[in-house]
């Protein structure tokens, strides 16, 4: 269509790929797969082994003919997965094939600003290095909960992060650490991670909607991880839903997080709590002091009615956002998932009732809404994903 | 990211699409801007010039050294270009530039069905070549009003096409005219026309809105169409603006094609006509006996202010809608086309208004909401690239 052709990726980068997803293969198994001929295969492994990536890995079954051998990813091959979210930071360090080896988790405070936090990451690092997670690392990928500029691998104006707009993120924790460094936004991170291992898996088009403080949408086309002109893609928590409705705090009227957010619901489960509208918020709220989201998904499991009308007005309020969204884009699949995604089936079957319902017909025939399969481990998955692939593009 | 590699384009697919877009080239240049090896360039070559899809054009002119020679598309190339509307044909012959030889456009009824419909292309066709427009048909490019399955070569499901449903209209006309033909429906072609030689050219993400009796929207996004994964994204017509609107012929309530379409803005018009709200409208009524959309647009031009209301409301509308793909897509661009696109800046400085004030500063920062430049002739622009390509995919 005059578009400039699409480049293929490097040989080498996808032999790492295949042996990272599918573990060690035979050299007469990589050659069908790339359909390459023997001898290319051949001087594109030894590069590989001699840049210490892959080694080999004994003989393959026998297919009958002569017998091949077996190469597989370097054992030693470290990557560090860090997902820090607004309120918390996990870490894990994982081995060449994304098995996690280490993982740590803790509450921290992302408007410390980079310094401290930065601060507090080297300290887990290096905790998990001397407890013998890894000895040196091969990348590293961040998740953060903010806008960010993949390319410039730094945040561009994060509105929950103060201190951090324009932070050259990448370029610090590289020259800290002597590796390649990727970073992204928290709610891509889950989408790649749920594509890599979850439920997303081999699909192609779908959208990872997070429901937590906020609302966000991973958006994968194609295969490809979809950024937009100005890599700001999938923020829908402000797409509005009510032009009569309330003032959000970005300054319009009626967007989506006013009515749905984990900020929302606990907001509305205080008014519920205090009106008497919902004796087991109001339990709730006397013995904790407070109320969060996660009350008001527990009081509807236990079928508090207040409750249970709470999410389902929050999940019409989603789903007629995600309608738009079907009848314009066309995905395969949604998955739901972020903190709030613990509201469970009550929350997916209003979703699916809206989408079904508001969206063409053509585009709903085949959709599944569904919830997300790795739920708090989607972030740090993905993250691990993006380590493996930007060591995969610098190694060669 | 897990993602299958892209292929690249073939070799002999890029050299026919250079060609097609910068016109003759040096055989220095070709292998300069493919990055080949001249031996590899030359055998390519030598195999489209056997084909007869190219061929010599004389000596280059001299960048010192010796003196490259031309290659050009071979001159007898011809595609048509076909595009159906609602109520109307549009046909082109073109050269392997894309430049018309000739052009023919006539009012018709889609709803007649495929076998009138297609009878009178081919009495179009026929006429054409007796004429000397062509000798024979290097390939063929359709476009449908309404949703089409670009894999199979059909229209699915079309609203307002009764007869057409998986009428196989590849297939039909390949025998008919014994050449490729491709089929897509009509927003996509004039979007695909407006990036080929349009105001989008060489612009990667960008939305193409068309109004016209309704709304459809193409999408670029990475310098490929997306259609979705049922081939029908764009469908932004029944996208709900108002949950307590009037109920759409779609059957559900506050779809923007209620608020905003040709078919809207006629409605509107007659009843500002009938109850005096516009002495414009009312001259236009007992002069024509009836009232459409271009009328709206023709007073608000002669300053009437009913009509001014009535396209400033309809562009808020869109504006809405349009403000929730930008916060989700983040496209570079939207450019507005369609019938309607006649209505010009007032329509825009709407929509302009609403997206820039609704949507993300970071996703509008850079934003550019533009005119159609192509015009009327956006959608046979758009399905002559369409023959072009599927000759250059099926000529090797």
């Amino acid at each position: 269509m005059g578009a400039p052709p699409q480049l293929t990726e490097p040989i080498s980068y996808q032999l790492l790929c295949l042996l990272r997803d599918l573990g060690p293969q035979s050299r007469v198994e990589l050659a069908d797969r790339l359909t390459l001929p023997r001898s290319r295969l051949a001087s594109e492994l030894d590069a590989l082994v001699d840049a210490s990536l892959i080694r080999g890995a004994g003989p393959a079954e026998s297919r009958g003919g002569r017998r091949s051998t077996l190469v597989e990813l370097n054992p030693e091959i470290r990557y560090a997965a860090i997902d820090l979210g607004a309120t918390s930071i996990d870490v894990e360090i994982t081995d060449g094939r994304l098995e996690p080896l280490a993982a740590h988790s803790e509450e921290a405070d992302i408007s410390a600003g980079p310094t401290i936090m930065l601060r507090r990451v080297n300290e887990i690092l290096q905790k998990m290095r001397v407890g013998g997670a890894y000895d040196r690392l091969s990348a590293i990928g961040v998740g953060l909960p903010g806008p960010v500029s993949v390319r410039d691998g730094m945040p561009v104006f994060p509105p929950i992060m103060p201190g951090w707009d324009r932070f050259p993120l990448r370029s610090t924790l590289g020259i800290e650490h002597g590796c390649p460094v990727a970073v992204d936004n928290d709610v891509n991170i889950m989408s790649i991670g749920e594509r890599h291992s979850g439920i997303a898996h081999t699909i192609d088009n779908f959208l990872f909607v997070k429901i937590g403080t906020g609302i966000g949408c991973g958006i994968h086309l194609g295969g490809q991880v979809h950024r937009g002109a100005d890599g700001c893609a999938g923020d829908i928590g402000h797409i509005q839903v009510d032009g009569k409705g309330p003032v959000c705090y970005c300054g319009n009227v009626g967007c989506l997080e006013v009515f749905f957010s984990g900020t929302a619901l606990a907001r509305e489960a205080m008014v519920a709590a205090r009106s008497g509208s919902s004796a087991a918020l109001a339990r709730r709220l006397a013995a904790q002091g407070t109320l969060t989201a996660k009350d008001v998904g527990d009081a509807a499991a236990e079928g508090d009615v207040t409750c249970i009308n709470l999410v389902r007005a929050g999940g019409r309020h989603l789903g007629e956002v995600l309608a738009g969204m079907v009848s314009f884009i066309n995905p395969s699949m949604i998955v739901i998932g972020g903190g709030l995604a613990g509201l469970g089936h009550l929350l997916l079957a209003e979703i699916r009732g809206v989408v079904y319902k508001r969206s063409l017909p053509l585009a709903t025939g085949n959709l599944l809404v569904v919830l997300s399969e790795l739920g708090p481990r989607a972030g740090v998955t993905g993250a691990a994903v993006l380590a493996s692939d930007v060591a995969h593009r610098q190694s060669f």
